[in-house]
This record gives structure tokens, sequence and C-alpha cells, in this order.
């Protein structure tokens, strides 16, 4: 099991140790719908939802959502491209190899209990417990291409955008999640939704039955954080400002080829990975080790004594043959969008089955119903 | 019709014109379930309700909620007593004359779309404009027995409190309500919901065909706004010190002249109406006046040469005779819980036919669907 359990309070540094002791598994992750994922997407968190499927024993249940209430924490493009990206999100999941009959692939906006346990939740969250994430100041920041965090006015975030980590804690909470995929960006969000239900247990679970599981992050052995072609000092991301900065899964094998041979390395003539002083070199060695499952030091051996035009090429190659199955995947069922939308609702209705019932005993212990 | 129109942003200051000329009017108001109504709430706000249902046309729309999901905006009595209070507030309406079958009489937190539509304005409010509410901070201060808002910390608040009020918005713009009966301290929460309201208008209506109607705060001509009858200076209010300072819809006859004769006066014999220096005076006359409907001139002219011991004679007397027949009702309606249940179900159903149309329509508007 390609798998490490992360402490949320000591992030990153945690041992191999596959999953923890607790059994069955629930896995829960989330992206949201901003259209066609890019390498980047993949290699930093998709690709390993399919290791995790593809490890998990019978009796775990995986459960992967697009997450459509999250698009409009920052304000989303207009309503046609979101009714389009959630379609393509959907698509390229099942493209990478997400099975809809082993894990419960769906919508999120499509099941309710969502939004509700968000606002019981809401209830339990301190105001400065949100203030001090500093991920909500840093897409704001990102938003209006801020260059520090000191020029954001915090007054002009949405609630939305201030409260989505709770969203985020009623997603996982909601099926009573023991795992959750995430990078290492996304710690203090585990954070929060630990310390939700360990106040929540606290405050109305019988004693010694706690209600909600305590969620572990989970960061898969093989991420990798793949940074943008034109400019490898940023990640790579679709709000970069060059369209050349990433590879998209539809890319064509003409269009891969061409944005990697004009991806920004340096001048010197020997090929080294030294991420901190050639990003852009590293990059490219990263990317093709993560596509071709060499180790670095393999790349690093077999590139000795070429150069980065040879660098290039092999990366193209090694990504178009990784992306290509998966591309036609996607082609064939984001062509029948009828198929895609029954696909997805069956999910939603597959996810209602466990968020209602886990919404209805919530609502029992704090007396609503 | 008694009613006028208030322009929030001339609070107060509204002729006596009756409700605007849209119309059908769709009416929407809510109260928390904290219990048995007292005095206060019933003259104050629940008696309009009535006063509304009792005057609309046939075709306005009256829709009244028990609204559950804002019970744990600040840290709620237990669970049992939540449950119960849910059914007292309910049994409460109906035995002050609120026809399930005329009205649309329900329980918030079983119509899940509330909690959707709030997501979703969540994303339309700017952090920085619900800062700007006082009713947040100056219901912390309550809860911590704080003397000045400056003592107030607001990183203590949970973000459930903070977020109430578009919680409310979308309580109100689910059935696509044009009027709010509200009383003065509420007059901020219907302005941000109308700024909510134009904001998505602007954003997603086609153009000249607004989705949501701007709801207009209704103040009914009849509120009257009782004090604390032990501490005059206080509104009447749950969580007063003393629980001789309000009285219960279920206070039997002796348990109602108990309280007003122990209600706070002064030592001035001859009776006047002055209530700025004889609140308790003018509080027992308010609520003579409002029992009777007498106006506050008849009021003092019947106590002319009378003493206190017969003012309070009086209004225990008004009370006494204006409560029988709805205290009578509300032991009759709430005995049978499994009617009552069965009634507000049904409300809910009928709520749900109004708000999942309206919800379903705002997805389509902002791509989610």
């Amino acid at each position: 099991m390609l798998l490490r359990v992360l402490r949320a309070t000591r992030p990153l540094l945690a041992s191999r140790s596959p999953f923890s002791t607790a059994r069955p598994k629930t896995v829960f992750s989330g992206i949201q719908p901003t259209g066609i994922p890019h390498l980047g997407n993949y290699l930093g968190a998709l690709k390993n939802w399919v290791e995790l499927q593809n490890s998990a024993s019978a009796d775990d249940t995986l459960i992967y959502s697009v997450v459509g209430l999250h698009a409009f924490t920052i304000p989303p493009g207009d309503p046609d491209s979101l009714r389009q990206s959630k379609l393509d999100a959907a698509a390229s999941l099942i493209a990478i190899g997400i099975d809809p009959a082993r894990c419960i692939l769906f919508h999120q906006d499509e099941v309710p209990e969502h939004a509700e346990l968000a606002w019981i939740l809401n209830c339990l969250t301190p105001v400065g417990r949100l203030r001090r994430m500093t991920t909500w100041k840093a897409k704001l920041a990102t938003v209006k291409n801020a260059t520090s965090l000191d020029d954001v006015d915090e007054t002009d975030l949405s609630l939305g955008l201030f409260a989505y980590p709770v969203l985020q804690a009623a997603d996982v909470l909601l099926y009573k999640a023991t795992h959750v995929p995430v990078g290492e960006d996304q710690l203090q969000h585990i954070e929060l939704m630990r310390d939700i239900a360990s106040t929540f247990n606290g405050r109305y679970s019988p004693p010694k039955t706690p209600f909600f599981p305590v969620p572990e992050a989970v960061a898969p052995s093989a991420t990798k954080r793949i940074r943008a072609l034109r400019d490898p000092e940023h990640k790579m991301s679709k709000s970069s400002p060059s369209a050349n900065s990433r590879i998209l899964l539809t890319d064509s094998p003409e269009s891969i080829t061409s944005k990697i041979r004009s991806a920004v390395t340096d001048s010197t003539r020997h090929l080294t990975y030294e991420p901190e002083t050639r990003p852009g070199v590293a990059n490219l060695m990263d990317i093709l080790s993560a596509c071709t499952g060499e180790t670095i030091d393999d790349v690093v051996r077999r590139m000795d004594g070429k150069g980065h035009s040879d660098l290039k090429a092999a990366t193209a190659e090694a990504v178009i043959a990784m992306w290509q199955k998966p591309r036609e995947e996607f082609e064939r069922v984001r062509s029948d969008e009828e198929e895609l939308r029954r696909v997805m609702w069956g999910g939603a209705e597959r996810a209602r089955e466990i968020a209602s019932r886990t919404l209805a005993e919530t609502k029992r212990l704090i007396g609503l119903a």
C-alpha cells in the first residue's frame, strides 16, 4: 500500500506506515470543478485517488466528489462554463481510472446534506479559529494578484471563502470518513475537521462511543509537486498567466510536445537534479520520473551526458504515453453527456444513502429530531 | 390592513401605507424554538402574524416557520429541551390562531433547501458586511453577561452566529417573499437580505426580470415593546434573570395574577403614562392597552384616580382573558404529539414545493445545474 498516514501536527514527517488500524476504512476526497485537470492536478493528487482505489480492500469505502458548492468561494466563471466544468471534471475522473462501480463518485451539489451538516458545524466553529487559516488570505491574494498577504483586505472576502473549510469538514464527516488524501497545504484544514469532530463528539456523543471518527490525513507516497513549465518558480496551476505552463489531460500529443519543448530550463549544459537552483530541469525530471515510475536517480543516470532537448523529448514521450488511454477515454465518456449525468446521479444516490443516515443521526443527537 | 411598510434605510419613519403594490404578496417570518412564548413575544411579534393572516387576501401566501437551524447560533440547551421546545413553539403558534390550513407553518430544519441556499448566498456576502452588524456582538455580550460590547472577544463567536443573517436571508428568499414582518432591531438584517437579493439579481438574473423580489420590512402597527415585569428598564426576555419577569402562554391565571402583582412599578401614587421616567407603570399600561385594544389615552382615563393595585388587577384580568382560549388550545394541541408532528410535516412538504423550485432555478442560474 503506497500510503503514509500524516499526523497533522507533524506535517509530512510521518512514518511510511499504511493506513491506521481502523477497519474498514472510509476515504473521502474532492476536487473543485475547475475544468480539465492538468498534469499538476493529476500527479499531485488524482493519480493517488486511483492508487487508493486499486489498493483498497473489498470492505473499504472510497468516496470521491466533484465539489461544486466550493466553486463559488472565489468569484466563479460564467454559469455555462461551470456547467461544462462539472461534466469535464466528472469525465476526467472516470477517464483516469476512477471506477464508479468500485467508488462512490458524485457531484457534491447533488447531495443537500453537505450544506445542512455544514450549517450545524458552523455553530461549533469559532470565528477566531478560521481567521488563523492562511489559505483564505492566500487565495484572495491570488485572485487579486496581490504580491503580499498584507495587501489583501479581508473585508472584501466572501463569507463563502471564509467558511469553506467548515463545508470541507462537513464533506468528510458526513461519510464518517477515516482517511482524507490531501496535500501539505491542506493540512490545516484537516486539523480543523479533526477539532470539529472532537468538539462534536465531546458535546453530543454518548460517552465512549464517539459519533464522528476523527479523520486522518493521508499523503500517498507518489505525490509530486509539479511546477509551471514557463515559470518553474511556481506550481503548475490553472491560474498561471501562460496556458503553455500547464499540460491538460485533453492536450494532443503535438500540443504536449510543443509545451514541453518551450519549457523554461536554464543555460547550464549538463543535466543535474537540483530543484533549488535548477527548478526547470528538476521539474522535467520529476515529471519524467512520475510518468515512467523510474526513481529520480534512474532518470539522472539515463540522461547522463545528454542535453536539454533530450530530456524534453523523453519527458514529452512519457507524458504522451501515460495519458494516451485516459485521453481517449475522456473523449468517449465526455461525448455522452446523458450517460455521464446518469452515472453521476447514481453516485449521488449512493452518497445520499450514507449522508442522510449521518445527518439524521446528527439531528437526533443535537435535539433537532 | 394594520400594517406599515418600513423602508430599511428610513427605519420606522414609514408612512402608514399598506403593503406595497406588488401582488400577490408572500410574507415570511420565523421564530426560534426557545420554548413557550412569553407576553413580549406575543405582543411584540406573534399577535401580528395572526393579524397578517386574518387580513391577507386569498391570493397572498403566508409562510411561518420555527427556525430550528438558528437555535445553535448561541450554545443551545440540551438536546431534549430543544426537542420539546420545537414542539412547544409549533403548538403555541397554532394555539394563538395561526391556521395551518391558511398558512404554511413548518419547521425550517425539515426543509434542507434553507441550508443549501444559505451556502450559495454566503458566497455573495462580503465578510466586512457582516462585521458591521451589531446584532452578533450584542448577542454574545448577552451570553457572556458582558457590560460593554468592548468586553466581547469576537474570536470566541461561532461562525454560526456570525453567519446567521445570511441563513435568515436564505429563509426569506427561498420563498421569494415580498414582505417580512420584523422588529426595529432586525432592520439591519432586512437591509442585508435586500442587498444580497440585489447582488444575486445583478449577477445572475436575465436582464429586466429580477429573480428574487427585494423584500420589504413590515412593522405591523400593533407592535408593542413589552418590558420585564421585575426589571422594566429591559425588554421582556427569555433570558431575564427572574422568571417572574415574564408571563408565559401556559401560565395559570393564578400565576399571571401573582407575577403582575409583584411587577416593579414606583412609589408615585397617581397613575400617569411616562415611559421614560415611570417605565414600570407605563409597561403595565402598554400591556393593558394591547390586551384590550384600548388606546393608551383610554387606559389612562379609565385608571384616573386609581392606584397601582387597581392597574395591576385590571392588567392581570386582561391578560388572563386574552390568553384563556389560546392556553386551552395549547394544552389540546400539545398533548397529541403525533398529530402535531403530522401537521408540521405537512407544512414542511408544502414549503418544500416552493423551496425546491426556487433552489433548482437558482442552481440553473448560477451554473450548478
